[in-house]
């Protein structure tokens, strides 16, 4: 897979070794990740909403309820920027200045645009398998009610930087033998036991999706 | 403590029952976090950005290289907003429509200023607790020449909104009776065992920050 186009806009300036372009990278962060935050700017005022999403090849899906603000800019052909993030670690150095955190993360720029009625059930379903692998087949799908209430906006990406960073403090030379403890906390995001809905019936089976992921 | 009046661009319009207002709870879900993203709009392209921050009261600090792209725009003055999200759960419907995530999100809005020579180690610090709490003081502090080198940006909270889910799926009366397995897988960031540089000297204590969270 290619590289998206460097251009001032998605260009990193700081910490450059630390950049990445390449498609493979950028897809392997997305596809990590069940958060974005989706920036849009309404005359000169900038928005940040969290929300889910969905990716097929070069395109992000973004859905909310038809009549709301980010659905309706979203379909008014405007830039917008949505960025997905993962922290991966404390890093504590031994100066003050050289705490950082690892992390990956993915900055895509492009034009949102919206999803027609035809293509909806394929973009949900994006976004349900970005949630959770294999829920789309187990639930009830949208009927011609929910798929109307529902406005989904495409991202094809024009342009994006990934952004990692790994490994241990990197301490000013002179700082190393100072008395300080300096290394990594690792964070991660961990699922916990599912709990099963008050109303569910007893002998309903446990689905394969929550299997997959290793409970039973 | 009081609320956050509440205008145009700080109103929650969509399932305006789990909207918040008030300082309280707005403050606990940014003291919980140690990640935000930072959104800016330059001439009409919005970014958003990944970084750490700190709080005084009603003022939020935001750092980085005092050249960057962020800083320099962040000094001239312009609106901000600001983003901090927390994943507490994958809620499982029966119907797709009805999938959700638990979450608390908090959404600031305000003008940033750049923070002066003077008051740049209080903000620096605020940062650093946020980051972990008593590493401040364990920490080599910052000298002139890294002082300059970082830029630092406060935000006043002009306006501000939380977003809440908690809780089990909602689902619509006529699909509870369908044999699809629901409920709610939590979610939470955890941290790991921390892993010591390798250029530590065997002689240094480990640090009451990390013993504070329960490590030794």
């Amino acid at each position: 897979m290619s590289s998206y186009p460097i251009h001032s806009r998605n260009k990193v300036k700081r910490v450059p070794r630390n950049a990445h372009y390449d498609r493979a990278t950028i897809y392997e962060i997305l596809d990590a990740g069940n958060l974005c935050h989706l920036g849009f700017s309404v005359e000169g005022q900038p928005f940040v909403i969290p929300t889910i999403y969905g990716r097929i090849g070069d395109r992000l899906y973004l859905h909310g309820a038809s009549k709301s603000r980010l659905i309706k800019h979203g379909e008014g052909g405007h830039p917008i920027c949505v960025t997905v993030t993962h922290l991966d670690g404390l890093v504590l150095a031994r100066s003050a200045f050289h705490h950082s955190m690892n992390y990956r993360s993915a900055v895509l720029f492009g034009v949102a645009k919206p999803v027609g009625a035809a293509d909806k059930m394929r973009a949900l379903r994006a976004i349900s398998e970005q949630l959770l692998p294999g829920r789309w087949e187990e639930s009830r799908l949208p009927n011609a009610i929910e798929l109307k209430a529902t406005g989904i906006l495409e991202l094809e990406i024009e342009q994006a930087s990934a952004k990692i960073r790994t490994g241990p403090p990197v301490d000013d030379a002179a700082d190393c033998a100072l008395p300080i403890w300096a290394g990594v906390v690792p964070l991660r995001q961990q699922l916990g036991t599912p709990i099963p809905d008050e109303a569910l019936s007893p002998n309903i089976p446990f689905p394969q999706s929550l299997r997959d992921l290793g409970y039973c």
